[in-house]
């Protein structure tokens, strides 16, 4: 069903499938890929969902056909378009991260080549010096060919797009198609459309950013990329959480050094005693990531395939969902450690972890480590 | 005769001895130890000399005994003392460099604790938030019980010597003890022994140092200390050459980062590229060099220990000085592929590198590779 980018083109009748169990309440990319795994296709999953999900005696709200419908028009409007796992268009690197998006909200050049690509992200209130270098760095690795990816946030993430315009890029929104944040940067977005680039997300039309979308965008920022460029961030800011994600994607993660008198150096030099690569230049970046091939990167497998069914079929009951509940905590714990601890079979405990999410009490983190939502 | 330092107090008349015999032309510490170590002693090298050199007809002129005691005399009206290897207050680290000065001249605390040292080096025209972190630097590291050893030089390394005057600093001259440079930098000289510091040289009185001086003084400034800090250097400068030099004295290299708009970063970016750690404080030098201890740092061993004779007491003839002389050439060459080459026992090539090198014509580098001398 799933398959290798360009190789699938959705129906209409799919998309709307995948857009509407997408946007079922509690229904994140691991809940779909789980759902898709067990019923085979999203309309055998929407069918399924009243059934499966309702321990807690609500069912989840799933979006009608005509407000799936209404949601593509409205892209539409806006000159956008979903594309889906797995279709041409949707980009390969995002393939190996956890939880890809099933389907992504994107508008501009369609024919973009998103194999070379590098994302750029920083402090909104960079220096000037810091703005100068992100655009000079920007600028040459645009010119090398490189599609750089960033936020649209002010400072850094800005300077970054504005230098890559006539190279391309890609601005990657934590709200809906039609939210810009900061709506300063409105101008500066449709310019990326008009000029070859590219805004993307994975949120609804509608969607207003709230600060808990800023980590989950970023993600799909270093997901994007070969490598995460990070060009003055304080110590604790979200550039930082980029290049933690990054890391945790197999990607490079690079960091422009600064005075240690300068607070807002203070995140790439941390970085940097961390492990990331001291740059302070393109050609520094380009050296590594000319060998970086994604297909031998150390890139995360696809994790969005579907899995065997062992055979499992024999449905869980109470016992094993209470301990399954023993085993889960408020801490993160991989679903391979739950399979030890509780000695259920790997599909029992998939199935259970599917009912609980969907009753909104789970929270993913990695993509691989699952905690209870706190009450 | 050579044994661990504090253990050996040289009598006056030996103490002579060493001083004519590293005084004399073309006697470097290498030479100096190759003539103690196959003629015995340093009163015997003297007597030798005549007849060991002279290849080129011309006998290496030697220092009077008048002479060196003249030197001595001039050292203490400075108030200052000579102290050769093997003596109590002679730098325990400064062993295990290749070709450690025989004889050192020191005015200053005779007290010193060289347990603990630390070398801060960086760009003369330093700019002002590059002396401000070097004094902030400097002061932690001495309040941490560190000895701050740097060159009097001007910009970063006066900046530590002075931030450093309380806890105890080393100033490393690259010429003769009445020859501080630069001038400017003669009142600092004197707070230094003043309060507790030290000033240190191999060169003798009255030595006005040349260009050449200052990478030779800059072995002894890594070689006196556990790890070598680099806060402020341009690409291409001497505080580089002692980042190179600490390395190859398995020597701990730290550098400072900087914007990579400011050219006075250059030089420790590259060297945190290159490897060296990244450091915005003094906790950052201090967690390395507290699990440095000198007698188990991956320093060299000593090199100064008496070899044994491996009783190859055949004189080389004209045959083994034609081999030998085809082996060499300008490019330095470690004295282990002569032997191999030359299929020349080691004690011949020994003998032949030592007149040669008293005619003049060898250059050493790193104390264990030598090159023909350019005519």
């Amino acid at each position: 069903m799933m398959a290798r980018p360009g190789v699938v083109a959705l129906s209409d009748a799919q998309r709307i499938a995948w857009l509407r169990l997408i946007r079922t309440d509690n229904v994140g990319p691991q809940t779909f890929r789980q759902l898709l795994n067990r019923e085979g296709s999203a309309e055998a999953a929407l069918a399924a969902l009243p059934h499966l999900a309702g321990r807690s005696g609500i069912a989840p709200r799933i979006p009608s056909i005509a407000e799936a419908e209404e949601e593509i028009a409205a892209l539409h409007r806006l000159g956008g378009r979903l594309v889906a796992m797995g279709e041409l268009g949707y980009p390969d690197l995002l393939l190996h991260i956890h939880g890809p998006p099933p389907l992504l909200s994107i508008a501009g050049n369609p024919n973009l080549d998103w194999q070379r690509t590098v994302a750029m992200v920083g402090a909104r209130n960079a220096s000037a010096a810091g703005q100068k270098f992100a655009r000079m760095l920007a600028a040459d690795l645009g010119d090398a060919g490189y599609l750089v990816v960033s936020g649209l946030a002010r400072g850094i993430d800005a300077a970054a797009h504005m230098a890559a315009l006539s190279t391309g890029t890609v601005a990657v929104l934590a709200g809906g198609m039609d939210q810009i944040y900061p709506t300063e940067n409105i101008p500066l977005a449709r310019r990326i459309v008009e000029e070859g680039g590219i805004l993307l997300t994975e949120m609804p039309i509608g969607w207003e950013p709230r600060a808990r979308d800023f980590p989950r965008r970023n993600r799909l920022v270093s997901g994007l990329s070969l490598g995460v460029v990070v060009v003055e961030a304080a110590r604790r800011s979200g550039s930082l959480i980029t290049a933690r994600l990054a890391l945790e994607q197999n990607r490079e993660v690079f960091a422009v050094p600064g005075s240690p008198l300068d607070p807002r150096a203070e995140g790439g030099n941390a970085l940097i005693q961390q492990g990331a690569r001291l740059i302070t230049s393109a050609a520094d970046i380009i050296e590594v990531l000319r060998e970086a091939d994604p297909s031998r990167n150390g890139l995360l497998e696809p994790d969005w395939l579907p899995e065997n069914d062992d055979g499992d079929s024999m449905p869980p009951d109470e016992t094993d969902r209470g301990r399954l509940l023993d085993a889960l905590s408020i801490a993160p714990t991989p679903v391979d450690d739950l399979v030890k601890a509780t000695g259920l079979a790997a599909g029992i405990v998939q199935m259970l972890l599917l009912e609980l999410d969907l009753d909104g009490r789970l929270e993913w983190s990695g993509g691989q480590r699952v905690a209870l939502r706190p009450l």
